[in-house]
């Protein structure tokens, strides 16, 4: 992201020095993305007059490759949970006790299990209620992206993709919600064996949401999942991690885009690729909520580019033509 | 154990003191039992002629109760598993991946919530094939147990009981198989939450055996139901954490078991409990293996004797009650 506001500074200073600026700019710059801005909230909420805009423009998305100028329109939010799964006061010897004790290990495994229907479906009751659907226009537009099966499978070394069937991978990793297991506990771990019946288990369990799910009642969704689904035999406790942020997405044919999409054009010569990503950039959010603006979610940063890995890089070619982008972009807004 | 291995050298003093007597007792006393035994078949293999004997007697199980002299006339074996379950190459960003690659957490609580349908029967494929079912006679005898679900619901804390609804508790642990996750681990596991889809998962699956299922069939049983259930989304790995064990039975009419259970009835004034013991004790298995005899299972400690806890205890009046009980045996034995 620090290239990317660099980019940003780079097109002012090309601009100022060749006449009047088109647009008023203000920036907001923040280090403390990486855990989670803890102080970006209250700073918004006591400077709402100085942070007035018409728009944010957010450089923490990507582009799908270098010849793939990328709008990212619609980030998915989150709710993370704690699940466990309490079973006899102490752990126990599965000899002695092995068939009359519910194991809470298997416990947890079978609510786990029971959250997903056959088909990769998310079974938490009214999951989908609120999803909102996608359109043939969307799908279209999704299915330009190179994100196909053997994208995923690369990216990953996953021996086969997984999920729902209906829906292409890009489509389910951007427009669609998942519920994924982060970690799970019990008992013995370590080298060897130990025949011990645990006396609990844990397990994190986060969902990624879509537009128009709301984090509070996914909450309430899996907590009804819960009670009707675990057995008397077990106890259980469920702790929210984080309050949840909803999901984000923007009018792809908003003035706003528009001049992006059309500055990226002149730049590469070609149609940006409009794309949902699956993760979550809670200032998206924060700006609709506390500011009410929208954001234009685009970066020039590369897949090959080894985010938060040892030797990250910025690739100086395609920070260039970042670079012209915003000067068009900043003309085509004023303009 | 000391202490019973202790009650039979003052028995021997006892009878010593009176005349001849009135059986031939060899003693093995072997120190390692905690750790498995490491030195004990080897020592077994190299010894059977100074060992070869009509009858073993092993003082490694316990009374129900001060009231309740008991006879253990069966052990359950044990087979081990470690299973990995693996799925992308490195541990990934649920929101960037999830929904296109198969968590290895969510699939190996899958393939575990299988393992069991819902009453609690174990899945693998011909597991009860070789289970030796209960007759009336021996139920009836089981029956006399006080390890009702009450004692189980004390015993454990366990907020209510569980398993095959067609046995009882008694007959759950003691003479039907059973299997356990004795332990699963996956991702992350710290306080708090992070977002990430693990690259592995890992459990540690132990059942516990009945006569006459084989530990080796077992393991070509967990190995046919995973080839069977686990979706090619995934790769896993089956490892046996030991060579494990199979059950052990007494015959309850022998003259042996006989010559205890009068025993047991001289001192006591009332027929001993009959009972199976859930866990494994191996020497059993070996005795009969590597010298052709059975054991009498017939020790005096009590369940409030913090076995392996702290302040380990041995109830003094019940040692002198198995002093007598085993004077009365050797008798019996010899008569």
């Amino acid at each position: 992201m620090k290239g990317q506001v660099m980019a940003s500074f780079n097109a002012i200073e090309a601009i100022t020095q060749t006449g009047p600026f088109p647009v008023n700019l203000k920036f907001l710059i923040e280090g403390e993305e990486e855990i989670g801005s803890p102080n970006l909230e209250a700073f918004i909420r006591s400077h709402l007059d100085l942070l007035s805009s018409d728009l944010a423009l957010n450089p923490d998305t990507g582009m799908l490759g270098e010849d793939l100028p990328t709008i990212t329109y619609a980030l998915r939010g989150l709710a993370y949970f704690e699940l466990r799964v309490y079973g006899p006061e102490l752990d126990l010897h599965s000899g002695l006790y092995g068939g009359v004790v519910h194991n809470p290990a298997q416990a947890i495994c079978e609510l786990i299990a029971g959250m997903h229907d056959e088909n990769g479906r998310v079974t938490l009751p009214g999951f989908y209620d609120r999803v909102t659907p996608l359109v043939p226009e969307e799908r279209a537009e999704l299915a330009r992206l190179p994100t196909d099966e053997e994208f995923y499978k690369q990216q990953t070394g996953a021996p086969a993709l997984w999920g729902e069937p209906d829906y292409t991978p890009g489509e389910r990793v951007g427009a669609r919600p998942t519920l994924e297991i982060n970690g799970i506990l019990s008992g013995f771990t370590g080298e060897g064996g130990k025949t011990v019946l645990p006396a609990w288990a844990m397990a994190k369990i986060s969902c990624r949401l879509v537009p128009e799910q709301d984090p509070e009642e996914v909450y309430v969704q899996m907590q009804a999942y819960l009670k009707s689904h675990a057995p008397r035999t077990i106890r259980y406790e469920l702790k929210r991690i984080a309050k949840g942020s909803p999901a984000s997405i923007s009018d792809c044919n908003s003035p706003e885009v528009r001049a992006m999409e059309h500055a990226m054009e002149t730049v590469w010569g070609k149609r940006p690729m409009f794309r949902r990503e699956g993760g979550s950039v809670p200032v998206v959010v924060k700006f609709k909520e506390l500011l009410g603006i929208e954001s234009v979610n685009c970066g020039f940063s590369l897949p090959s580019d080894r985010l938060h890995a040892p030797n990250e890089r910025l690739h100086l070619p395609s920070w260039r033509r970042g670079i012209d982008t915003l000067i068009h972009f900043f003309f085509n807004l004023g303009g």
